[in-house]
Parts: C-alpha cells; sequence; structure tokens
C-alpha cells in the first residue's frame, strides 16, 4: 500500500496488454473518505490528483469533469445515439480486464449495436468509503486506457461516496453518446427470414474469467475476459454489407441465448442455430462443465451476434476476420420464419432443441 | 404492502404537488431479487411491468430502455451539452422529494448551467436485493413525473441488482444530453471584475429537508426540498440578458459557498457577497442553528447563483422573478479583482469575512 503523499506506480492489465502507471496519492488520505464525496475541497483532490492523472489522454479533451461538457458534432450528425450502463462486476479486477475497461467497452459496444460510432463517454464513479486510493487510481486508468484506445473521451463525469457496508469498492455508470451516419438502420425490426447469423467470436469467455477469482470460489484456468470494442468490427461490416446489416447485439448478461432470445422476442421470425458452429473455447467449455453452467448462457464482453442478408454474408464475414475482435467470426446460423419468436438449436445429428431465455442469472454481478 | 399479481397504488409527492399513482406488481416478487440484474426475463419484466410504466409519457419516446436510443437533433444544433451524475441521497424520499425526481432536476440543471436546454436523459438503477417493488415503482413514477414537467425524456436505461448489504435501496444515475443554441457561452472563463451577482431563491432547503427525516435525526421542521429544474430559468435570463449572462452553477453538494469558490478559484476574479441580501427561510436558519451548519454550504437543488453584465441585471432579475422558481431573485454581491480567487462576505456592519470552501462535507449523501 502506497501512503499518502508518496507516488503509487503498478501495471494494468486489459485485453492482452499491460501497462505501466503512475499516480501520486494525495498528501490528506491513502483510502476514500465520507468527505471525498462532498463536493468541497477533498472531493476537487480527489479529481484532480486522482481521477484525471488516471484518466490521461481521454480525460483531457475540453473540460473533463466539469458539470457539463460541450461538444462539437460531426457535419451532418443528424441521428445521435444514446446509451448507459452500470457495472457492479465483482472482483473488480480479473483475468483480462477491470471494472474500469469493462465501463468504457460495455458502453462503446451498446452503440455500436445500433450502427453508432462513439462521440464521447461519461463516468459517474460511486465510490465505497475504504476503497484505496491505490486501487482507485489503477481502476480510473484502465478506464482512461481503454477510452483513449476506444478514441473516444471521458468528457464528463460525477463522483459520489457512501458509507462502509453500502457499496462495493466501485461502481461505475457510463454513458454515450454516438453519431448514426445517414443510411444506418440497425436493429430487430430488420430481421428477415433467410439472413445469415454471424458471431463474431468464442462464447463464454468474460464471465468464466470473472468466476474464476471470485472469492470463495477460485478455480485454475487460464480464460481471460474478451473484454473489448466493438465499433471498429461493426464499421468493418457495415463498409463490406452496406444496408445488408440488419441486426446487431452483444451477448453480455443472460450471452448468447439472451441476445437470440431478444432479437426474435418481438418478431415475426425465429432463429436456427447449428449448435456445434458456435465456438467455445476448450478451457470454457471444461470450467462451464464442472461448474454446471451452459456457455450459451455465459456473458460476454467483446463479442457480437448479427443477422445480415445472405448476399452479404460472405463479405462481412470476411471484413470481420480481418480484426483482431473477429479474427474466428463465423457464421452460425440461420433466420427463419418457420418457429417465429423462438430459438432453437440443431444439434449435429439433426435434431431440434429449443433454447430458452435465461429467467434469472446463473451468475450475479458479472458486469 | 401489496403482494405479487396485485396493483399497487399510492401517491407520489414532488415539489409542491402530490400525483396518484398505480402499478402492477409482477407475479412472481414483491421484492427485488438478485435475477432482476440477470439480463433474462425476469429483468425484462422488471423493466417492462414496474419501470417503463413508472416512467410513464417521459419514457414512451423513441424506443425506451433499449441498448441504446436514437435521438434526432434540432436542425442547426452545433453544440451539445453532456453531463452525468449518481444520485445517493439517504433516505430515498424526504420532505418534498424523492431520489427521483432529484436525479432528473440535478441533471436537467448541470446541463441548463451551461445555457443547454435539454434533449434527452438516461436512467442508470442500482437495486439492492430486497428493495419492495412498490416502493421502486414509486420511485420510478416520480422520476418519470418530473422528466415529463421538464420536457425531458428518458431515452435509455440500464438496471443492475446488487445483494443485501451492498447498496442502499436504490442508487440512481442519470446523465444528459442538452443543445447549446448559436451564441452562448456561458462559464466561470466569462466572469468580469464588475458582474452583478444573482441568486434564484433562498438557500439551504435541500440539505435540512434531508437531515429532517434521516434515520436518528429526526426533527420537526416545515422546509421541503427545492428540488426543481432549472432549465427554463435560464432560457428567460438568456431571453433578458442574451451575452451579460456570464456565468451560473447549481449550489449543490457544498451549497453557495462551494459554488461561488468554484467559479472563481481559476479565475482572475474574486466575488464580494452581501450577507444580508442571501435569503435564508427561518426555518432553515433555525435549523442549521441548532444542528450548528452554515445554510451557505447546505445543499440546495433547485437554485442558481449566477454572474451577470451590469448593463443587463435589472432586465435578468425581473425575468427571473416572473418564473415560480426564480420567484424570489435578487441581487447578492458583486464579482471583484481585488482578491482574485476569493469570496468575501460583506456583513451589516461593513467588515469583511472570508468564506472558505468547505473541505469535505457536513452531510454525506444529501444527494
Amino acid at each position: 500500500m502506497t501512503g499518502p503523499g508518496e507516488v503509487a506506480t503498478g501495471e494494468v492489465a486489459t485485453g492482452d496488454d499491460v501497462l505501466a502507471w503512475s499516480c501520486p496519492v494525495p498528501a490528506r488520505h491513502d483510502r476514500v473518505v465520507m468527505g471525498h464525496g462532498g463536493g468541497g475541497v477533498l472531493s476537487g483532490e480527489l479529481v484532480e490528483q486522482i481521477i484525471l492523472p488516471a484518466f490521461g489522454p481521454a480525460g483531457a479533451g475540453g473540460a473533463p469533469l466539469t458539470d457539463a461538457a460541450l461538444l462539437t458534432l460531426p457535419a451532418a450528425a443528424g441521428r445521435l445515439a444514446f446509451s448507459t450502463d452500470t457495472f457492479v462486476v465483482r472482483p473488480l479486477e480479473f483475468p483480462g480486464g477491470t471494472i474500469g475497461d469493462l465501463a468504457v467497452h460495455g458502453t462503446v459496444n451498446d452503440l455500436a449495436m445500433v450502427g453508432a460510432q462513439p462521440l464521447a463517454l461519461s463516468a459517474g464513479l460511486v465510490l465505497e468509503e475504504g476503497l484505496a486510493l491505490e486501487l482507485l487510481a489503477r481502476l480510473a486508468h484502465a478506464m482512461g486506457r481503454a477510452a483513449h484506445a476506444a478514441g473516444v473521451p471521458l468528457a464528463t463525469g460525477d463522483t459520489k461516496v457512501v458509507e462502509r457496508g453500502h457499496g462495493d469498492g466501485l461502481y461505475v455508470n457510463t454513458a454515450g453518446i454516438g453519431v448514426v451516419a445517414e443510411g444506418v438502420d440497425i436493429g430487430p425490426h430488420r430481421a428477415q427470414p433467410g439472413d445469415v447469423v454471424v458471431l463474431s467470436g468464442p462464447v463464454g469467455r468474460h464471465g468464466i474469467a470473472v468466476l474464476s477469482c471470485r472469492e470463495g470460489l477460485e478455480f485454475g484456468t487460464d480464460v481471460r475476459s474478451d473484454t473489448a470494442p466493438l465499433h471498429r468490427l461493426v464499421s468493418a461490416m457495415l463498409s463490406a454489407g452496406g444496408a445488408g446489416v440488419h441486426t446487431l447485439r452483444d451477448p453480455t448478461r443472460g450471452g448468447l441465448a439472451a441476445a437470440l432470445g431478444e432479437l426474435v422476442a418481438a418478431g415475426p421470425v425465429g432463429v436456427e442455430v447449428e449448435e456445434a458452429a458456435v465456438p467455445v473455447d476448450d478451457a470454457v467449455r471444461a470450467a462451464c462443465g464442472f461448474l454446471g453452467l451452459d456457455p450459451w448462457e455465459i456473458a460476454n464482453e467483446g463479442c457480437l451476434v448479427g443477422f445480415v442478408h445472405p448476399e452479404v454474408a460472405d463479405a462481412v464475414v470476411a471484413a470481420m476476420r480481418e480484426r483482431p475482435e473477429g479474427a474466428v467470426a463465423t457464421v452460425v446460423g440461420r433466420v427463419t420464419a418457420d418457429h417465429p419468436g423462438l430459438v432453437v438449436a440443431r444439434t449435429p445429428l439433426g435434431a431440434g432443441r429449443l433454447v430458452d431465455r435465461p429467467l434469472g442469472e446463473q451468475l450475479p454481478r458479472i458486469c
């Protein structure tokens, strides 16, 4: 533990990268106190000495962490996308990521799923009294680094403090604004019978990575979270497939089963998935086996599933494979008019199995 | 307590109004369970059966509570304002308001302080396991009602659940997007010596109202929170004062003392306030007296302080007084080059007293 007045240093891992960081610890305290949430001098010190330096270049554009940031819109930005997500993942750091980069990727990806390019993010932090400032700095650094890598500023923020026992170290809310280009129209309403179902990567990594280090449940595995921003992958899909890209969803809470279920829940179509075509890493399959979990219901944070017109499917998959986050993109199924509202998995022997939307959650607080 | 499958009804008070509401309680549960945060069927039921009906018309525009909402910009919207705030106020309901309307007004007001008209809000809810769904419905209804009254949709949202003992019933994050009209430029950088300091109403009401019903501290008072949206008041000020409206701030956490301190902290100017000119309601003064608190350091949620050019000050104050939330607007001081960075209160006898920025917080979790 670095003491007040010293400079904390360390490393933060996100995705497959590790970055060194350093941050001065304010002289008055080495842990969060209630006064850090009071809006006075201590609040100002927390923001100026810990959070803004940790956010780094992502927080430096415009006037970061003022009451409201001013953003200049790109020319001809007719439509905005707006999204929010709160992250309560436990523990705060896990193989392959932290709550910080997760909070950035989650909202960037929500924007990307309607075809938007992110313009700015907000950051709302709820700190629990007693949180080590060194850990806060590390997590805020992961946020800043992820935002910088995604090319989107952390334009505005807020920090609150709750008493010990009324939080869990840190909760992070991000909201995001994105710009939707002319002609882009992505959503469940565009799903059509005959559409090809594409999946960008193997499922189940994020949830298993978080579980593997959860207190009381630690198990040995080399599974790392897939947490990653997907907006550039979506751009590549749109470049290749244009208006043939009909529907996108990132299978987070509830996993692939929930995502597919939601995409067809309202609509006149159903979906049929080739069970053997859905990639699941061996280590994820093994962990799911001994935990009694279904990998299709496990959360992902760097994966998307989409419905695309059959005429552009090959081009879209080829474009996805050219990006690292889509390197193993593949076709996993087909949209059908045969069983509206239902997701059916086709087994290797040709039998059909109904894929239920999960009722609750196998894994609480996974994101 | 209304049981599962019944229809809960009740009243919600916000500001000076009381509105009846009703909401079906889902058949499965009458309290929040971990599964409500799982992203599956239970999550969907919570949103569709409790939250969206409670949001009412404010949640009905566009596609509420999808991953990302699409917003159409007004023509010639060159600049956006973007802001976020998390609300952890304790208790969740207090005289004059609830965490729900507070969360709407807080972000609307942050946008208004840079001269923006609100376009859309997001809502990120962190629910604690065990929260009564009836209470959640009532608080969500207060949010929806406040948003509707402010004329701004709750365009997108997210709900997470944390285990009992890791929250405090409900935390609410709102983020907001606003549109800044051409030529509007409001901020501390525009403060000038000679500017007139205007205050929209009496200070200290919100903090005292919340304290008066806090567990272990209940005291009899008729003080009600001033929680209110201020964007229409700002519009009226801009109509009357144009580019002469230089700087605005809503004195929330840390109160008037912190707000004035922040406005001059960076700048080449200071501010001098006539102590006797700052309105404080008798009941607030009495409560502050026996609690040992300074009303200038108490949070407000429906009050603003501004620096305006002396040539437009009379017109701005007159315009403010025509609106209910500015009915007692008044001039309280003057911006000066004499003591840069400092706030000085002038007593009725002419003596000067330095007004410190509060260090921490007299009152934790007031918003």
